[in-house]
């Protein structure tokens, strides 16, 4: 059986992702959800995308995982980019799900479109402690296309402020995942529309990773709350050797 | 439950979407399928685009209808947004079904590629009384590619003549789609190539809307035929809140 | 009943087509399978285009086979594009699966991205008899994605080196394939990554039929080992009128 780690995105937290995670433990495999610091909730939202990624290899360490099949949702792949370049030797294979794929000196804004940069900068000026925040009425659209108006809200519910600086800070690596010597695989989520299909996730994204396996299912972005039964095979897809 | 007016596309007539209309009342909404003016059994096929839009508007006061939805396929686009534009009041949300979406101005040619029409002048000039009409082949090939040929037959059969000069005029509109007031939804059938899939409905013409919910499912354009009960889900997926 | 004659594609032979080829017969079809030269158990590596497409050509004049709907599997596009200039009295329909579609004086190389071409020219080079190997990393990853190892390491028993110049050889065609008098398919599997997907086989290479009927279904490259009832029903609705 194998071992997953699946990182969660932007303004979510490792609980969110308990239902993917169930329907993954069982058949037997096993899966930790850890929380990237800034998205706990007593975290500062002054956090950068380095202490965030610090924060998983630390998990990794503390943990004394080995053989990890890494899944990085969203954000989460800048998260998982940046860990399998500090700990490759705990990595298996990297699983990216709708996720950025960064080279070294990138950041998310630099991955995203100049509307989207500017409108998500003017979500962030209207806080104070760091964060940006997302409207409700573009998270029903946009992020959670495929759920009815009840799965919307509760999941809403559970988003917490995500710190800015991790959308703005360019990661360092010392190799870039195409060159990376583990096994990768992009999962495609086909009405995601976070990134919009003119600009999208796949193969926008996912063909930086050089040889890679793509999985493709329908669902929207937030396909763990709509559908965490058809993600999770996906994931599993992606995974095996 | 809900309020729902669907709009048909060229060559059609409401009557066509009885199949799709009967799936979704049997879920307890209320659906309306009026006939555009111009084609209608005794219509004169001299309809102009401002016309075929008033016959809705007017459709609409007539009945009274409020909070709809209000759904527009394929050139039935073009309606929704002139009846979006001149009764507000009237809409919930609109839902386009890879239908064309316009801003002030825009005809359907105008967004339509070269290739096609020429095709289409050219067909149309084959007819002396306005209309343009397509010939099976083309009918069987590229809009109704997920049925079989008793299916796509049977279709054909209930087709009439399309007013020409719909297809020419440009719309005008006091705000354009993404400005509107109201919720916007897309349906996007991934095997419908009346638009061809190097110049396609979705996202050429869907982010025209701005903000907007996706909704994607197999089928052609002629799924109304073919799979009735798939895109009546879809389009409740579409108009829900 | 309909009559399918299924033309594998490079690496391939006959044999590895029966899967999909019981379930067509299973609706009472006439499937037949043959193996394209360069490709059987004794034939020598060196054979190049012409002499794969005459092959197929011989073999449809054996067996003195009308009203065939030939079927063919990436480079077999090559090969059904081929035959169908040569032998248009047999065919009443062809279908392209992931398959090359070439207009007169067109290798396969000249339809594959540069990257692509450098990789397999350096494959090509490790090995003295005029063929090219896969090797098993590439083909697990990017040819079989939605296969689990076991089915992949079977499928790649099954191989065998393909005949390099099959890939360099410039088709000499009358006709080019948008202007044939038979009907014409497309069925492109939407995880199909042996074309990238930012170099698609849909609508790239499919757009050069003109009017053609798409099928789409999920599915790799191998879906012929991997889901080979889902293939054979896009077959079926890729082939009848």
């Amino acid at each position: 059986m194998a071992n997953y780690v699946l990182v969660h995105g932007a303004w979510h937290a490792g609980a969110d992702l308990q239902g993917v995670a169930s329907h993954i433990q069982a058949i037997g495999h096993d899966v930790h959800t850890p929380t990237v610091k800034g998205n706990g909730p007593h975290d500062s939202k002054m956090v950068g995308l380095s202490e965030a990624i610090e924060s998983i290899v630390q998990y990794l360490e503390e943990t004394a995982s080995e053989d990890i099949i890494l899944v990085g949702h969203s954000s989460g792949g800048m998260i998982i980019t940046g860990v399998a370049d500090r700990s490759p030797h705990r990595i298996r294979r990297l699983a990216y799900w709708n996720a950025y794929v960064p080279n070294d000196g990138e950041s998310i804004q630099d991955m995203t479109s100049p509307q989207v940069v500017a409108a998500i900068e003017a979500l962030a000026a209207e806080r104070v402690d760091g964060s940006v925040m997302l409207p409700f009425p573009l998270f029903r659209e946009a992020f959670i296309n495929d759920g009815d108006l009840e799965t919307a809200q509760k999941a809403y519910k559970m988003l917490n402020p995500q710190p800015m600086q991790t959308f703005r800070d360019k990661i360092r690596l010392s190799t870039n995942p195409a060159d990376m010597n583990v096994g990768k695989s992009y999962i495609n989520c086909t009405e995601d529309t976070v990134a919009s299909h003119s600009y999208p996730w796949h193969p926008r994204l996912s063909e930086k990773l050089g040889l890679f396996r793509l999985v493709q299912i329908p669902g929207s972005h937030e396909i763990g709350f709509t559908h965490p039964d058809r993600i999770a095979r996906a994931i599993i897809e992606a995974g095996r050797d």
